[in-house]
């Protein structure tokens, strides 16, 4: 393999959704460094206006090239469907979202041609989702519904299948996917994975499920590879971590997005800074 | 009435919350001029970290104060917990939080002694309604208990008091509070009076629900007047909004938490500037 690249890759997200983003990237390259940027002292993004949305996102990459990166995976679907186009078009290293690649997984997935797409409110409100999905399959139907309580709902440890409140709301939420009859299910905000146990319970067995970080992670590997991009390690890649609020308490946080512990540094960084 | 003192108020909150505190003080001294600024762009802080939540409110008080203000009224559970006391001893202004008021609020009403508070994660970690109420009454019992999914439900609009969600939800978080018995509850967080018909039918009709916001509004009133700080107008004060996030937003969902239309007009500030 001709390696060409060492650079790290940077990672950022509202928070500590991006984390089982970054999970997916280190299991498909584990030789790579990640940077990874959580911005939990302004999470969540995902009821905030486009304009505020598209200022912290170009903030949030501005400090993850204050490193000398390769390429960004915004592994935040708010970030990912509000003006993030036009911050990837204007950067000489690649900037990757979660739409595109999530967008074709479930275009090529769909059997009925009905895609549901399920995200934060401002997620919901772009057509992102809908523009990406009809390009690679103008005859599909894509029924989009919010689900403002979700990330909170996460955020609080409500992720057990058992638990009464996240059952009562997911049934609420995925109402409308089940009615419509949707064969295919975008989990369209990288916190949504954590309560995939739930939601696929609900929309039954039949039902694909999209994991967007995961089909991006997919995407930016097969970008690195084949521009010869990819680190000369094979394995042991090293992770930071940068967060704008406490270290300790994204740390504790972490290991429920990871899967495991959160091995590498956790340092703060002010939003003053950014 | 001797008044000696034209200049406005300054109210804050971490978003939409404090306008229930500003309803109560423009009921009681309607005349006042009032300057409120809402973080909408960093909402919520119930969940950071000390110094992330005494960061942002020295720059909220420090927006306010470009503006030639008498008095501050922090109208956020959240900040007054965390370190407001300390920004008030240096403040040549009158600074309220609102632990004070409602403390001694509910340390007159209580007959058993066993006072309930129910806030945000960071308000209830702290200790500061356990030292404001012993210190009033030293034989008082304080039950707390966290309510994270609390601003959540009342920004998803979840209100309603046969809403199924907010139901179960209020029954999990109350159960410690009736299970000890409480004649007294400090809802210490400005968006749960949203929800006060909720929390007072689970807790029964003998406990008596303590309105942090209006409390304090009545406290600062009392100041001002015993200082000759009242303003010369009796009625007609003008009320002007700031926000950092978009103001279109803030106008709609601000009806809810005023029981009537916004009046006077709201402008956005950056959170760079702040």
């Amino acid at each position: 393999m001709i390696s060409l690249d060492n650079r790290p890759i940077g990672v950022f997200d509202s928070g500590l959704g991006g984390l089982t983003a970054l999970r997916s990237l280190s299991r498909i390259l584990p030789g790579e460094d990640i940077i990874y940027f959580g911005d939990t002292g302004r999470v969540p993004y995902g009821g905030r206006s486009r304009e505020t949305i598209m200022k912290y996102a170009r903030q949030d990459i501005a400090f993850l090239r204050s490193f000398d990166i390769k390429a960004v995976l915004a592994a935040c679907g708010t970030v990912s469907t509000n003006g993030l186009d036009e911050i990837a078009a204007r950067s000489d290293i690649p900037v990757f979202g979660v739409v595109e690649a999530a967008a074709a997984a479930a275009a090529a997935a769909t059997r009925s041609g009905r895609i549901g797409v399920i995200g934060t409110k401002a997620s919901i409100k772009s057509r992102a989702y809908d523009e990406a999905i009809l390009a690679l399959r103008p005859d599909a139907r894509v029924v989009k519904n919010a689900c403002p309580l979700f990330v909170p709902l996460v955020e609080a440890g409500k992720i057990g299948d058992a638990d009464p409140v996240l059952d009562l709301v997911a049934r609420e939420y995925l109402e409308p996917m089940k009615e419509a009859r949707v064969d295919t299910l975008i989990l369209g905000c990288t916190h949504f994975p954590i309560i995939a146990g739930t939601i696929g319970r609900i929309m039954g067995p039949e039902v694909r499920l999209v994991d967007t970080g995961a089909q991006t992670a997919l995407r930016l590997a097969r970008c690195l590879k084949e521009n010869d991009m990819l680190s000369e390690k094979e394995e042991g890649g090293c992770h930071r971590y940068f967060v704008s609020d406490n270290p300790d308490s994204f740390r504790e946080a972490a290991e429920l997005f990871l899967g495991g512990s959160l091995r590498g540094e956790v340092r703060h960084i002010s939003v003053d800074e950014l």
